[in-house]
């Protein structure tokens, strides 16, 4: 599936996961639904938040399928693909092609440190397996390897690695990227920045794990920082930030599946032996939810 | 001395020692007139770039008069305590308040990691040794202790505890800092956080190293950024943003003083056992200040 | 299989994998052979060594089933068993239960920081899948979570958990911990800890991947500290320590499957994109090799 | 003042300093005067323990001088000099070589990461200073620069480089240290090694806080270990190490000082804003204190 390039709000969709270990397909169908309803511009699955390392390959699979046939073509589905070995990495990228993803968000999982080389012949091996637009991750705090500037410069060349997210909390290394690549890489906010900050400095837009719970309000974000209206997005950003960090206090994937549970969605808790959010974890979600007005599903008044 | 609030650039500026010990005041004090004609709205002897940790009582001492003299009143001059223990703090304070400084940079430092107890008294140690206004120096990098947000919501209630500066890079910690105490702490950035991005947010200014050697063109970012032209502060930014890049590269200290040499200010090296800037070093900071046009003294064509 | 409590010397296996991602299985085989008759105490396939982050499931069974077999009961068979879900590691532990291991080596793998509520229900329901004795791993280096000591003791209350290894670097830890619960559970070492050390303050031997390439040296270190014989020990620890240094530098399994190659073990290179060794890192190890009279196969003359 | 080799027991001595800034002269004398009688091998005033890096110049001039005083000759007095700058470090040295010390324990403070070269000049620096015998001091957990194995061997060529204590928890590194250069250094141990473990690779015994505490029984392990009878030494290790856990886990100048205080000596808290410790701190520290029989002063009864 062709599209144009890709900009604007990502949600990294988390993913429902049964007792026996079976997708809760139709909450993530609807979920998807009311995302794009809401206005988002595209969609993850299986990025941290979508806990990928948690789930084994029939899972991911499964997860892909699901989201891509609910999308039904009207926005990007930009599907994670995390590995330690290339030829893992490969096959993940074929499969997703083949399930009909628009893209794919290349990560790399390293167990012992790994040479420059090596995380290049990793992503290299990745772009050439696949005709989609690669998106490169780069996640210095849980990877246990990092995309280094000289790195991101030679992969840059490839022609179809067209995008970067970065999941550091250092704005100023998405400028330094900006600076070096801009013309050739258009790069994505994560959650630990200011989205109304990556896109003053040139970012097209962010895929992180909140614009789940308020997709609304994140696409109104956007279009205000896209329309240059500063200082009214960063009224919005501010109140839109306290999300963020109570977020951050928590394992991601429990905090965005509590929220979505809060909104009606019964997507469950994350996978054991990760625990559900505390009472006090649930309660702080909610009241941003609630000071957000996002307690209702984002479908809910479309 | 009054000065009207702090805002605006302020240099740290660099401590020129001899190889005696003694303060270089000639050159020190030329600076301090050529920064003030070009424009910076403040001044900030021994911060990090002033080395601080590595001079001694009455190297820091001489270094502040130095300054406050030269700088006759035209600028507020806000000095750097650092220390251990609160005694040694206070009497950082006192010397200094009665030198003519106009504000305090509160720093800790801890050799044992510290309870936020002991960070709050000796943060409100200080700002009771004064009636100056103090700015909470928080650096995660350098120190060994930190300002939780729960500390700053604490001192934020002292009276003359009204400015804060971040040097880490992550300038999201800022929004929240500005979220929560916002309306009686103001927030200054530092060389890791992109400016613009802080000012955005709501921040005031900046105190760091790189504004000794471009001066002009950091007042004219400010400028651009206070009337809220944020396309043409973006791209005086991204020019400006390549020289943080080279400085946080090297020895801050040993990268403005070369900066300076290469000026025609005869500053010196940092203190042994710190080292000179490389040759590749020095070849990559002349490069960037030829870039920006500013590989003349400051007070040059004032 | 029944075997009396483990004790001594257990190598960390290679996994040997062919271009096609499948199991060399004649070579790892003879090296299982060879390793039992050069008097190893016991095996232990899927370690850090033994890749065990970059197999995927069919190759990790195959691992165990061709070690098994091998070993033809000689000594006990240890398997890895790594995984980020109890669901996971609970499928591993009855397929490696059932193909005739005779012990589980427990690992936990964490992408997001996890409580220690969850550590413990991690471990416990590996230990509740299997009437085998476990070992619980704990590496504060690779992985993102750890085992403190409260999460040890109340682990060591289960029956069948009964064993540890360390693969810090902190030997006073192992000293803490033998101190608290060495009644019930018996300390390895692994290769960041000096052997002689463990055994001293109460260890039972030590599980790593050096072992693989002189288990000869190996097995007589362990005889000379068990029979307290610690002048001899140390002098012989003081030659093998530097072996455990060189493979310190380089990442374990390219430099034990390095140093397989040149005793004429056909095991191959770590998997892409782990790299092979370099040329310097080769040179190192067969110096070290040769200073210790290692450079033939461990079975070629007893 | 000329000495046998140092080899065996020296506290760390605490630093006692009055509300006014005064230090106080007769408990140190009296601790000083009990230690020895303790049978301990020498003194170390000015080490971490002695909160140097919370002292200004004439505290710990008046330490160093109190403790050479109280010592009269019976055990070698190892003062700690800590620095940022040469031109600071060789002033200290000199100053405690006059005031008659028989061993500098050397110490790098450092604000910026520092290059190898500076390290090195430094530490040659120093040495160069003085007669009497430096011993290299080198702890990753507190500076911020530290002593690569590259940089001890250059150092061991100075002749009166000849001791080094090292302050990390890794055993195996000191093992490596006594691997490459130990005809030329010997090794003490710290505190978060296991004395006992030292001693068997090689070391010639140890400097910690704890032997403050419990200088009997450090001697009698010390001896223990000396005689080669490990099983004992262990039994005793066992016990002792329980302290060495406990004094890990509070600031270790607040834990010596609480200790001691239980003891009877007046030496106060530590230096503000560093708190004293808690009361479930001090429980603990007498738990330990009277399970070694340590509840009383080290001179009570010979």
């Amino acid at each position: 599936m062709t599209h144009e390039a890709f900009r604007g709000v990502f949600p990294y969709l988390v993913s429902p996961i049964d007792e026996h270990g079976g997708v809760r397909e139709t909450v993530l169908a609807r979920l998807v639904n009311d995302l794009i309803d809401a206005g988002v511009h595209g969609l993850t699955p299986l990025g941290s938040t979508g806990e990928f390392a948690y789930l084994n390959r029939e899972q991911r699979r499964r997860i892909v399928q699901v989201v891509v046939e609910a999308a039904r073509g009207r926005v990007p589905v930009v599907a994670g693909v995390a590995a330690t070995t290339i030829s893992d990495a490969v096959e993940q990228v074929k499969a997703y092609d083949a399930l009909g993803a628009s893209g794919i968000l290349g990560i790399l999982e390293a167990y012992f440190p790994i040479a420059e080389d090596g995380v290049v012949s990793y992503f290299s091996a990745m772009a050439g397996a696949t005709a989609l637009p690669v998106v490169l991750y780069t996640n210095p705090q849980f990877q246990r390897s990092d995309l280094t500037l000289p790195a991101i410069e030679r992969l840059a060349k490839l022609p179809n690695i067209r995008y970067l997210k970065d999941a550091s909390s250092d704005t100023g290394r998405l400028l330094s990227i900006i600076n070096a690549v801009g013309d050739r890489i258009r790069v994505f906010s994560a959650s630990a920045h200011i989205p109304a900050c990556v896109m003053l400095i040139g970012g097209v837009g962010w895929m992180a794990g909140p614009a789940c719970v308020v997709p609304r309000q994140s696409v109104q974000l956007y279009d205000l920082c896209h329309a240059a209206r500063w200082d009214d997005a960063m009224r919005l950003q501010r109140k839109l930030w306290r999300m963020n960090r109570v977020f951050a206090k928590y394992n991601l994937a429990a905090c965005i599946k509590g929220g979505l549970e809060l909104q009606g969605y019964d997507v469950g808790a994350p996978l054991p032996p990760q625990t559900p959010p505390s009472d006090a974890g649930r309660a702080e979600v909610r009241d941003v939810l609630a000071a957000l007005g996002a307690l209702e599903p984002a479908g809910a008044t479309g």
